[in-house]
């Protein structure tokens, strides 16, 4: 049994909250968060407060609060093992006195789509191995993949996220936004768009590019420029460069 | 049944060719390349020939060759219907003096990797009803999803596919190399591309999407324009530019 402490209320903790309240060998004892109001939902299953003085002792104790809140609350914690879910701060970030780690699944939480943590990548910190290894016992128990990373590995994996996640979806956003102005259904997309997302499981990105800017096709980049608004034309002309100075660094 | 002939041995041409000699009401009756011995493959099944002089009679003449090679070959042709499989090239370009039309598959082609047509886009375009007519036939013997779409439609949505495809394994692209980088798998960033990829048959991409960007969350964007070279600064600044552009005018 390891007993757990939530500080938040985000989507994170919302979706570890969730998934803990599922596992029969964790003991989700309290859930913390300033607005009380957040965590509605689960009142009637765990304790909440929204005072740090009451906070309960826990095997882990996990802050999942925004990236620049993290500091100050960990600085009020006396809890053994505290530990944030971040991909972008630092793990000496955290202040508590006690011992420090990280505990960061890799994945994009959106709070209206229920998470399987099942295979979803659980990267994971810590100062000292035993805390390590309760920490991997914790990500097991959601069925995790578990990663072993430190702090500088994390930051570079949180900003390849991006690309992948935030950037792409950006791509996404701009097709929907063509394909909406000229009249046609947004679903013409979807076998392209899982047929990409899947290919790079058997080929690195750098075999699968394919289209006008990786062949160099002047022609068909003029005319797709001619047809897109001077945002579009921008963004086109910058990932055409980047691909073809990836091409030539290959 | 309807007979076939197709021009060309591109990835499309290989695809088309692979998929209509398991259907068997489609009798593909020749193809026609400059260069026989990219059809080594297929040689002992259907007649090929590199002069364009003998090319047969057939119901559908599939010309599926490079943009810039469109016209000029149909303009040698007098098959009865001649259409070209291409995104970006207008359907009067094909210069043949019989009945022209477009039988464009939205899918992304590797020569290595087998193409199931089943529910893949087919964009139909044709002068005439019967021949859309035909068209649709065929697409349905290839078990793809119809779209009847007209050139300037067809045009913008081949540069939607370019942002979704291209564009979008350039993001992957840039992830890799920074895993490799810094000694992490690419494999950590499967399940966040793929729910990244699933989640906007739910949601519009707009609404789907998250990050720094959208947050304007200026810390962490200088943080990761810090561990960035160069090339990665300038296009992770155009597309958090974009990003925030287009959540603006929402």
């Amino acid at each position: 049994m390891i007993s757990v402490v939530i500080l938040g209320s985000g989507n994170v903790a919302t979706h570890l909250i969730d998934a803990f309240l599922k596992i029969d060998e964790i003991e989700l004892r309290q859930v913390y968060t300033r607005n009380i109001k957040d965590l509605e939902s689960f009142k009637n299953n765990i304790p909440t407060t929204n005072s740090i003085e009451f906070l309960k002792q826990a095997d882990v104790t996990i802050i999942s609060v925004s990236d620049d809140a993290i500091s100050e609350l960990s600085s009020k914690i006396k809890n053994s093992l505290v530990v944030h879910t971040s991909g972008s701060v630092d793990m000496s970030e955290l202040k508590n006195s006690t011992n420090k780690g990280v505990f960061y699944p890799l994945q994009s939480f959106s709070k209206d789509k229920k998470i399987n943590f099942k295979n979803i990548p659980i990267c994971l910190e810590a100062e000292h191995n035993k805390d390590l290894n309760l920490l991997k016992r914790l990500a097991l128990l959601l069925q995790g993949n578990i990663y072993h990373l430190d702090s500088n590995q994390r930051k570079r994996i949180h900003i390849a996220a991006v690309f992948v996640n935030n950037f792409t979806n950006h791509m996404y956003a701009i097709a929907h936004n063509i394909c909406k102005k000229h009249d046609v259904s947004f679903d013409i997309l979807h076998p392209l768009i899982m047929e990409t997302s899947k290919k790079i499981k058997n080929l690195s990105p750098q075999e699968a590019q394919t289209g006008p800017a990786k062949r160099n096709d002047v022609e068909t980049i003029k005319n797709h420029l001619n047809l897109l608004n001077q945002q579009q034309q921008e963004l086109y002309l910058k990932i055409t460069k980047s691909i073809q100075e990836y091409g030539n660094k290959l």
